[in-house]
């Protein structure tokens, strides 16, 4: 059995989800965000995001750590925002040594939902049927819960295909 | 007199220069660079950042410290990469409870040169004549002096608003 973390970076708010996986069962930990405050300064809005997730690996104590990659779209400010809290998403859990993954919106999509292009709500309702005991209240925790989820599907089609190659070619 | 450390974000390279003030008089105390290496993963680059740029506070124990704002530019996928490296030269002083300020590019050029628009070349030789000891062999050590010294003159500039607003309204 290992334990999760997947993070939804955002420099308001960023969401987190924990599970537990053994084979191909899920099962769910726990759901949140981290919040910052945006009257305080850039670096004390990081430092509050940094606090608020080393808090939550903690917690959680997750073997293995999966964060969204951000989406570069066109307003460039909006980017470089995301950007910042997306270091500190990454940044936190290496300074503890664990192996971070990262995975695109729609391969997150498409793995949970089966399409690239799916809407927040069916992401959110597909996390219900996935997870049926988690409790995710805003769309960065249930995001959050889907990069967890799409971390376990890939780190497990590894393992099998590392194992099928290994019985082909000892 | 109080120590200023400069900050210069990149993700390859983050360029780093200490200065100490007394009054008008600015004086050098070292400059350098923190290096990531670009074969790892994202979240290994930022914690090599992150323990290097420790190492600087650590030794420099500056009062303030000065990071160079982001420039947004057409290449969204490199201003990530700053706004990444950024984050991290912003959380490392504050996670010290230091008070970071943060300096535009031209607002630094101006300071330092007199111009908005100068190359580095010319901000090189500037910080040669401002600060006759310093060894900054690298641009990024050079821009981070010049990061320190413009906070220098608009922590000075504001002192003295401050006193004479004190004077004229008591």
């Amino acid at each position: 059995m290992i334990r999760i973390l997947g993070i939804d970076p955002g420099l308001r708010r960023t969401g987190w989800g924990a599970i537990a996986v053994d084979g191909s069962r899920l099962s769910f930990l726990g759901c949140g965000c981290v919040e910052s405050d945006g009257a305080l300064s850039l670096a004390e809005r990081l430092r509050q995001l940094h606090d608020g997730l080393a808090r939550v690996l903690a917690e959680a104590a997750p073997d293995e750590v999966a964060v969204e990659e951000t989406f570069v779209n066109k307003d460039a400010q909006a980017t470089l925002k995301l950007g910042h809290a997306r270091a500190v998403a990454l940044l936190v859990p290496a300074l503890r040594g664990l192996s971070v993954s990262e995975y695109a919106a729609n391969q997150i999509k498409k793995t949970v939902v089966g399409v690239g292009h799916a809407e927040k709500a069916q992401i959110a309702a597909m996390i219900r049927v996935l997870l049926p005991l988690s409790n995710a209240r805003t769309p960065d925790a249930a995001d959050a819960l889907a990069v967890a989820i799409t971390h376990a599907h890939h780190r497990r089609a590894r393992a099998l295909s590392n194992s099928l190659l290994a019985r082909v070619a000892p």
